[in-house]
């Protein structure tokens, strides 16, 4: 099993980098990893640990992609950053899959670009998961990727994110609800009524809509919906949760007895702050490209970058992009007959 | 000023729409009040409280809007509901503003159909205002009257809100910005893309974009979006909120410390609790009809009836009608002369 790593992307970058790529190396023992960046930094990092140096490979690279940098340009014009050149590992099929913390956009484009859409698919998705109160995850499906959808998008978003969700995260049947303003059937947009009605014909476990509201309350495994309101989703959990500690904290700030009930809950507030940490959570998932491309949050510690290493095998393991093919060519069939029969 | 209060609209009506519309008639000395419902249950209501019974006056409705019926039949076929009879009063006269906590969808279609759009608005949009860790609020529009919207709407979402946080929430130079994914110009859907373009060369403190993240932290005075955003985000917020403080009473009661300390900050997170209590903040206004329509929440207490018959007072003295028919036509001119010159 080969997995590429991007050693240079990300806040963290390299030294959160080579540790979790360490961490990764020591703990599972089928992975050899192939890390992209430049050879002379990353070589003085990874001295500083002991692991199994046959299971390692570093390819020299002259670039990096940055936070801001236009996507689409920058996968273009920089052929040598280690963003492209671990992607291009999984495009020349020299590993199986990719993690990166580097930039988002470029990610994305990369995967597109570099790796290549599945054939048949017409969006790939970015899947991240954000936590619920429940402690388990719920996968948002889009969660960025494309601001403008079709419904047909949605369908797929929602047969790549059950693939996953079985492969990867192991759930059995997992639940697949649209985001939607209302639970009953034939509510919200008109994008949202015509997938619904799609979702409904597919072999899924299909709950239905689920309003925001319930995005944290585990009332469904997977959330379907575009990219524009998957990243209104995810900021709103995101951004919510941290105002509200920041609003506790300055609550209780301002009394004694507050003062004083603060220091008895401080480790249960720090455990809930945990939970609520994204990154304790794994990357984010690039899925309808023809091999695992895994996206990293940007602030990835060594244990981010390791849990998304993890990700990237079993991604692989599970053969998400072969169920993911599957799924497609006989969807593709089933319209072709469907739009036979009209005729 | 004549404001007209649907009797029987809300989950705690009639009770606490009479106490509501008694406090406003014995705190704002300018109002008369016209409430609609089952005449004999409103009397032996009102009977119950001291107040200026020469400022009331009760109409006999038959009908009530359930909150179970479909919004346009409900407002076609009980043309003798309290709602509607509500609404009536606006269209003929006799009142300048109306207030109802019952079903939304009937009180959008009611505005609608019963008191009408003013001449050039496309859309009217809904305005509900969630709380902010600042302890001010932030406007939605819309905030759910519309799923599915063109460019043209949100401007008209724009200028709507701003006259209304002006004259109705006394802000001076209201902040107005687009709900989108990312901060920068350029980001985001066709939609918010091509409505920040228009955005721009209107007379408004237009600050950009502001991410869902931020929704909360006082960035803005009003967020500009389509309905079904709107509804994500206003959900989001509410669920969010009220999920994590289950969490956290959760994770406290869970060790001896914990509840010890929650014993100490009991008072102040139910201060927190009532400060996210969206309740407390009024109702929510359908700017671009002609005439005032307040939506106070469904779960509305006395109070919260009271502060929604304040704010129709406010809507109603602000002439803020008035107001979106001028912005409408000198923005329609605008456009006639704009298309006039590129032919």
């Amino acid at each position: 099993m080969r997995i590429a790593l991007d050693g240079m992307g990300g806040d963290n970058a390299p030294v959160s980098n080579v540790k979790g790529a360490v961490d990764a190396i020591n703990e599972y023992k089928n992975v050899e990893l192939i890390v992209t960046g430049d050879k002379e930094i990353l070589e003085k990092e990874f001295a500083k640990y002991e692991f199994d140096k046959n299971r390692l490979e570093i390819i020299h690279t002259t670039e990096v992609v940055e936070n801001e940098d236009k996507p689409v340009k920058a996968i273009r014009s920089k052929k040598d950053s280690s963003m492209v050149v671990a992607l291009r590992m999984v495009k020349e099929g020299k590993a199986e899959a990719v993690v990166s913390a580097g930039n988002t956009g470029a990610l994305l484009a990369g995967g597109l670009f570099v790796v290549g859409r599945i054939k048949g698919i017409d969006r790939p998705c970015l899947c991240p998961a954000i936590p619920n109160v429940k402690k388990g995850m719920t996968i948002i499906a889009d969660g960025g990727a494309n601001a403008d959808c079709k419904p047909r998008n949605l369908v797929e978003f929602a047969a790549m994110s059950d693939i996953y969700s079985k492969k990867v995260l192991g759930i059995e049947k997992p639940r697949v609800a649209v985001a939607n303003v209302g639970a009953e059937e034939g509510k919200g947009n008109d994008l949202v009524k015509k997938a619904y009605e799609e979702l409904k014909g597919l072999d899924l476990n299909f709950i239905g809509n689920v309003e925001a509201r319930d995005v944290i309350n585990d009332k469904t495994d997977i959330i379907v919906c575009d990219g524009f309101t998957g990243n209104i989703l995810l900021k709103s959990a995101e951004g919510i949760a941290l105002s509200l500690m920041g609003l506790i904290k300055e609550t209780l700030m301002s009394s004694t007895k507050g003062k004083l009930g603060a220091l008895l809950i401080k480790d249960d507030l720090r455990k809930l702050k945990a939970y609520m940490d994204y990154s304790e959570y794994g990357g984010a998932p690039l899925l309808g490209v023809k091999g695992g491309v895994i996206k990293a949050h940007g602030s990835s510690d060594a244990k981010a970058i390791k849990n998304a290493v993890r990700q990237a095998i079993k991604f692989a393991e599970g053969n998400v992009v072969e169920d993911i093919k599957e799924f497609i060519n006989e969807y593709s069939k089933k319209e072709e007959e469907a739009s036979g029969d009209e005729e």
